[in-house]
């Protein structure tokens, strides 16, 4: 370790595989170091050393049995010298006393005596580059049949995997894939059941009906669980175990990773609530409890209840699942609320899963508090959701994304950074056309090293809600199958991928550190930069956040942050448009249409000036 | 505990004795307050609430057997009532459901169930008020004679007393007074000696000198131990055991507490020396090692090894010399040079006197890096010494006591503000003339609720270095004795005895904390105010810090940190001058002429306008 200043030391190490280091800090007095420094000082002042001579040969003493047979030599002719008789000259006592060999030695094999340990003990957890750098597309595999009108399939899904591929996602996203309860099921647009509540529904074999759910609405994918089978089983209209294995592999053969949705709670008709009712809270009328926020009740879904007696018989049963994926080829799981279960298991369960698996990713789907939202981040959760679907202006932005990359939250929190998702059609998109669409994908494909979509919602600017205020979408996919013409006009296909080529090609957006907002005198428009450590590659993002107007406005560029002097030129390489334009100084002019793109993607090459040699870019 | 903002709460308990106090937070679910909440919203809601009540019956039946007999009546009637059959009405029903009453019975009563402790447990440790607040006074006793030439008495000191108690003085404090080594002792400004070093060196019987120190050279009262005895000893010119206590209960009577130096280190004649030679560091010679500074040397001191194989034995030495102190009377100690002794005697040794004497108070001398200073206090230091005599300048002394009133610092770490020491002269105050002694005082008494001169030297200004660039005395203390003309012209009496009696009469100068900065467009004035918790005593200080010339400028006071609006007026009264000022707004005209008193101390009073009333100050 090197000292900085202040009493501040710093000493790396380097990782060299996946999973948990342990590691602290061990400090004693350097005794021989210390004599060492003394010695020079006195020296230089002129004094007599013969007795400090004596006190170094005895510290090297000390050394000797610790580097032991054929490591000794040079400590005990060092030995000999410094005790030696004064025939040898003190030049010669000095060289040896200060020699880099004796001092290597040393550090080696110098007794340590009252050292004293940090404790506690730390960690460093090193995740798979997946866990740092990724783009998500979210998809229900039920609305991928090419046929309107018929349930999709794990075969159909496998059609649209090059597709997918193509446009540049890494990671295919599914909600969940299990058989759907039938009791209080939830029709189109979350049409509630108006059955007097209890006793528990059953669905007759006529098939009667007894909420206003039609007949054939599918329900909702996290209403898990029906006589068919719950959390390891598939439901049948999507295929078989098999199809699910196959689709996981052929995704893999062409660079896309499966994420599941893991969402611990059951539909009445569960096998658990059957086989383990204690595992469920009962209400003093011997009903289980349901969901309910009140005054809003989830009577199609029944929560676990992590603090029952038999605890740790459910806690072991929640973790087989993982595995129960796990061997069926799954790596990443989204984590469907986790912030309303105990922490206590979600720290168990992670580090039990990543002590066999390192190379797991859980993304932490938990829109709550900030701290709750970190706090699930240290117990395990490789990456979380957060608050960028509401996080509009320019001051917000900044202030937020400043927050997750240069205070210390950044050391174990790390965003994914989500436009939409089935649950979130935010405000801004319901009222932005297609330019707020770009500009949501701009931000979060650039300011987020993870980002994803909710697709195709996404791609064809689906922005109707279900009311005024909403921030559900209107006929959501998750009350209904949906049929998707992916090719619409006005699709976001082709931009999306060449953002994710941006992507790809510079390492500088596949991290969130060194993330740098730079001044503009506009606030309808936002500039930042990301870099990579080396500093070869950087990557200057500016967006109109406006959806409506052409903005314009001067930039004020922190050039020092990228090395560059006051009055250096440099070169902007429009990433998105393959433009070309030099820049001299910090304060620049930009303009954006957002009609046409509300935002450009600029590679900064620095014009570097060599003595005998003509100008060029690096 | 109440809840702030953001996940942090905020909870609060008295302390009523001196001592540790350790405390710590137990977190649970409040499944009752849960309840309650969810049942209110649900009644509103028009929600069936009859399963909802005897889920608040069952959750109240869980408390009876803890409040037990006589103190579960209401709780028993509540299950009845909320279990009751429906002829109860659903009014009489939810009024007992949210009684307050029941409320209160179940906070105290109902069982709590997985409880998490916060650990490491906290501790919170009450010192007396002058850990706090006290002026402290610094004298030889033996320059205290009457008579020049003569050796001081501690009979001297107490004719003394008086004297200083009047000045405004809480603490006297003594440099040490045990017998002091003969063996290279040092003369007159630290003559050296110049003795051929080893071996260790003797004074023969005829008195023959070994060093240029005259015969009569008292030495340093820091080259501690004699044939006479060591830190349990009182040099015999200074008095006997019996005179020291009398000097303290008399100092004591006129509200004067007496502070001794504690400096854990011998002169070569010191009895350890002989009786516990295992307690020094020996060279390979045999000698044993003499402190040093390479190349500097300190023969007439031998630092004690706190490592020796026998620490135990000496550790438990040198806290009986604290306790030998605290039986004479001694509550205060000032300890030398603290961080180059052990950190952990230090916790051990102070915890264990504090244990016993909550009421002790220890001064740390350390000057040395920040966070060693920081992390003696954390060990238990009650105040320490810092680098108030090196800010001179408006934005060092800004940047350097923001730091120690706002930063974390100060929840364990009291300043205690010397402009001078018997070891510092600072360049400011030798080349200022008077005035710098007064703006310097003024810094100290004001910046400081703790804060101490050494005297005589302060007050009668002596700024003679003894070589140009060092911050020693001109014929020092520490080497000789000095007599002192106290009432010479231009001492500084009236103006200390002043500013103490303000201190006193102003409760907001009797703290650190609450401590503001204001901004001046001068960067030779200083503005900052302090003020009680309760704002009811506000002090503004404005200090001239070039002591050569008149400055002027203008003052931006921070109106609302004390409670006024822009447009405001408000009284100030100068506290050394008894002048009145009005002032209105923020922004005020200062002059500060270093000839008469370079600095202002205003008590502010606000002006209050009340209905139907005539204007007032308060």
């Amino acid at each position: 370790m090197q000292p900085v200043v202040n009493d501040r030391w710093r000493g790396s190490f380097s990782v060299e595989a996946l999973g948990s280091y342990h590691y602290t800090i061990e400090a004693w007095v350097d005794h021989f170091r210390t004599w060492r420094h003394d010695l020079e000082k006195k020296f230089k002042a002129g004094q007599d050393l013969s007795v400090e001579l004596l006190a170094g040969a005895e510290l090297i003493g000390q050394a000797i049995p610790q580097a032991g047979h054929g490591r000794d030599a040079d400590l005990q002719t060092a030995v000999r010298m410094l005790s030696g008789k004064s025939q040898i000259p003190i030049s010669a006592k000095m060289s040896v006393a200060l020699s880099p060999t004796i001092a290597e030695l040393m550090e080696r094999f110098a007794p340590r005596r009252q050292t004293t340990t940090y404790t506690p003990e730390l960690r460093v957890t090193v995740d798979p580059p997946l866990a740092r750098f990724g783009a998500w597309y979210e998809m229900f595999p039920r609305s991928c049949a090419l046929e309107p009108g018929k349930h999709g399939t794990f075969k159909d899904c496998e059609a649209l995997l090059p597709r997918i591929a193509d446009m540049g996602f890494d990671i295919l996203y599914l909600p969940p894939v299990h058989p759907i309860g039938q009791a209080h099921r939830k029709g189109k647009n979350n049409t509630p059941s108006i059955l007097p509540s209890p006793p528990r529904p059953s669905l007759s074999p006529e098939g009667e009906r007894e909420s206003p759910a039609a007949a054939d609405d599918p329900g909702s994918p996290w209403a898990i669980g029906s006589s068919e089978g719950g959390h390891k089983s598939i439901y049948r209209e999507l295929g078989t175990l098999e199809d699910f294995r196959s689709l996981v592999e052929s995704a893999r053969k062409i660079g896309l990773e499966t994420a599941l949705d893991i969402a611990f709670q059951c539909s009445p008709d569960h096998p658990y609530v059957r086989e383990h009712p204690e595992w469920f809270r009962k209400r003093p009328d011997g009903s289980i409890q349901y969901a309910e926020n009140p005054p809003k009740k989830y009577q199609d879904i029944y929560p676990l209840n992590f603090e029952t007696e038999d605890w740790a018989a459910l806690w072991t049963e929640l973790k087989s699942i993982f595995e129960f994926w796990i061997e069926h080829g799954v790596k990443i799981f989204r984590v469907d609320n986790p912030h309303t279960k105990s922490f206590l298991f979600w720290e168990w369960c992670i580090s039990e899963l990543k002590e066999k698996h390192p190379e797991l990713i859980f993304l932490s789907e938990a829109f709550t508090r900030p701290k709750v939202m970190y706090r699930l981040a240290k117990l395990g959760f490789t990456q979380s959701y957060n608050y960028f679907p509401w996080r509009n202006a320019k001051w917000e932005l900044t202030q937020y994304f400043t927050e997750l990359a240069q205070s210390g939250v950044r050391e174990y929190f790390r965003p994914n950074l989500w436009p939409n998702t089935p649950d979130i059609l935010p405000q801004y998109l319901q009222f932005g056309g297609r330019p707020a669409f770009i500009v949501r994908l701009m931000l979060a494909a650039t300011l987020g090293a993870s980002y994803g979509i909710y697709g195709p919602a996404f791609e064809l600017c689906e922005h109707v809600a279900r009311e005024p205020g909403s921030e559900e979408y209107l006929n959501s996919e998750k009350y209904e199958i949906r049929h998707w013409n992916r090719d619409a006009p006005g699709n976001l296909n082709d931009l999306i991928k060449r953002v994710n080529r941006i992507r790809r090609d510079n390492p500088a957006l596949q991290s969130d550190e060194r993330l740098q907002f730079h001044e503009t005198d506009n606030e309808n428009l936002i500039a930042y930069s990301k870099q990579t450590a080396a500093a070869n590659n950087i990557v200057l993002v500016v967006v109109n956040l406006d959806p409506h107007h052409v903005q314009r406005g001067w930039v004020r560029l922190d050039l020092e942050s990228w090395g560059l002097k006051p009055t250096d030129t440099y070169q902007l390489h429009e990433l998105l448009t393959e433009a070309r334009y030099f820049w001299s100084g910090a304060r620049n002019y930009v303009e954006l249409n957002p009609q046409f793109v509300p935002a450009h993607i600029f590679a900064i090459r620095r014009h570097v000036r060599r003595e005998h040699d003509f100008d060029y870019f690096m």
